[in-house]
């Protein structure tokens, strides 16, 4: 595939160091993507996005082909003009939102008809349209439109699902064949079935896909079974093709599923906790909310390597909640995508060096620490 | 006064070039100071704010006394290292915000009791606390406490708190004669009363602060009113001293307020408008939410020095504020205050050339040449 191609650069454990090559610049793995719903990652400007160290984002199709419209888009020059990120994108079919957004929504094997939940304007989105909407944004990767179900689900309802994503997949596929130097990649479904999931992986491996993506998981299920399930469905995915876990996660889950052979997570977690003040660190989670940060003139971390997390007071920021005043969630969802870069660079420096697990364990020992004791 | 100077380098016509020097570094009059109402200017990184332009910003007494409180930011290292702001800071007396914001006041010569907007609770304010609290903060610049009132009003009633201003000024500048390092101003009242004006000025200059402050204009009267008062007290403020026109105003009140011997302004104008969607270009006002921006790849000003107005379309800008993203007050507040201080740049250098007459023409020209024709 022109214009796009996966280096594996070498494995440590189940760990993979890898680099994604798209025509806007590469993408170093084990990678996290922010997330820009609406070609906007929440309250960081984009060139502050870039310098905390990240590749690739993620943009919704769903929100955008609702607003302002994929073709608006397009005749403004692409996503990436628009959004003033001249380095990769991912975006994603839509078929989540449809089902988590729309108030109304019905669906046959051709498609999926829903109401905007802006307007109330009904829209169609067949596989064919997520693929047309996604070459108009001009995203470097593309995702197959998929249908995601509710777990728990009957598991006849979740083999469904799945097979009809699978024919969606061939067809987005096919309408996919025409796009140079981009990639469209496909999606395992299958619910908590092993089987499901490996015969899901199996049909989208003969379709040969240039990277593969795990979908509906972490949506509420324990960690051990989405763990248990990555430890059973990666091993059958190609060796030369980047595996992405979608909506993935909290800093353990990208910890453990880096372990168990991920490439590529996007989560709205850093962003979304930052605006309700909830920190991420070295030290496990902080809610600078609690009245404890009050008189607090400590940073959240003093040795961050990060400025936003050295050079602010935790009275500082839980001032700044108080008042609500959007530094707050500028601050501190930058500091926290700081430190989900931080922990992605220092997981592809263990794999380089042949010590991920010795990375895994002082990690896991850093959170358990826990934050700096309260001021007596 | 150790630790705090003021340098006037050059008149042109009325308009002067200055430099005051405080223990936080100097100013560069004429200035103009973004407004930090509760320890942050609204949507931009303190750092932001610096790299604009900005040499000094102004905190509100009233907001900060409420919450987090005083002495809480006393204990926390003060008011520049609380907000991470390590330049100068003006502080005002917390008397305007008492007029406007409280639920309910009591005013009498000793001072003023209100009820805080916030929790309810009853507050007291004297000159002397007003002294107390802006030491507390490390304010560079202090404020008298002055009674502001609401215009129109009867000329008895201008007269009464004229004179009580006055007399506050006497008690204030008494509370502060300890401090080190900083100045207090006074602040002229007057309402539209020429005479009235003058002769608070005439008592304040007998009393001698180290610079002065034009309060009570910019509150609805018509501008030619405001221009026509500066014009009369200006001439009678010492001329080694500098002046301050308080929250004042737009691009064009700055421009004629700076022709007229003005060298300190503040307003929330920048930011309150850039949360809006208003911006503020070298061709005048544009409302970023009007609906022909939506398909307009062009920047908000194409030859703009700063990155802001040039690197984002307007049609992204649109997009993000209809969308309610952070982004679009963070990037119209910062391109707004990007111009401000722009224009108080353009404006020091036409006065050290001795050319601000041709530069008070050219910007009034490009005002009124207004914003790039609308796509067609």
């Amino acid at each position: 595939m022109p214009g796009f191609s996966f280096q594996l650069k070498k494995t440590d454990g189940g760990a993979r160091l890898g680099e994604i090559e798209t025509a806007h610049g590469n993408v170093r793995t084990p990678a996290f993507m922010p997330v820009g719903t609406q070609a906007a990652v929440k309250a960081v400007r984009p060139d502050e996005v870039r310098a905390l160290g990240t590749d690739i984002v993620l943009a919704n199709t769903y929100h955008l082909m609702l607003r302002p419209g994929a073709e608006r888009i397009a005749v403004l020059g692409g996503l990436h003009r628009f959004m003033n990120w001249p380095h990769p994108i991912l975006t994603d079919s839509g078929g989540f939102q449809v089902m988590s957004l729309s108030p109304l929504r019905k669906l046959d094997a051709n498609g999926v008809t829903f109401r905007s939940h802006l307007d109330g304007a009904m829209v169609a989105l067949t596989p064919e349209r997520a693929v047309e909407i996604q070459d108009l944004l001009g995203a470097d990767i593309a995702m197959q439109l998929d249908e995601c179900i509710k777990l728990p689900a009957a598991s006849a309802e979740v083999e469904r699902a799945m097979r009809l994503s699978l024919s969606w997949a061939e067809r987005s596929k096919r309408a996919f064949e025409h796009a140079k130097d981009r990639a469209l990649f496909g999606i395992v479904q299958g619910g908590t079935d092993v089987n499901l999931r490996l015969e899901s992986a199996r049909v989208l491996i003969d379709l040969s896909f240039p990277g593969y993506a795990i979908g509906g998981l972490a949506v509420g299920e324990p960690q051990e079974v989405m763990l248990a399930l990555l430890d059973l469905v990666t091993p059958v995915l190609p060796e030369d093709r980047p595996r992405y876990l979608m909506g993935v996660g909290t800093p353990e889950d990208l910890l453990e599923a880096v372990s168990r052979g991920i490439d590529l997570f996007d989560c709205v977690l850093p962003t979304r906790n930052g605006r309700h003040g909830l920190a991420f660190t070295r030290f496990g989670a902080v809610n600078l909310r609690n009245a404890r940060h009050a008189d607090d003139a400590r940073p959240l971390d003093p040795e961050s390597p990060y400025g936003l997390a050295r050079d602010y007071s935790r009275a500082y920021l839980h001032h700044l909640l108080k008042a609500n005043e959007m530094l707050a969630a500028m601050l501190i969802s930058a500091s926290n995508l700081a430190y989900y870069q931080e922990l992605m660079h220092g997981m592809r420096v263990a794999i380089a060096a042949g010590r991920f697990a010795d990375f895994r364990e002082q990690t896991r020992a850093a959170w358990a620490r826990g934050d700096l004791p309260a001021l007596t």
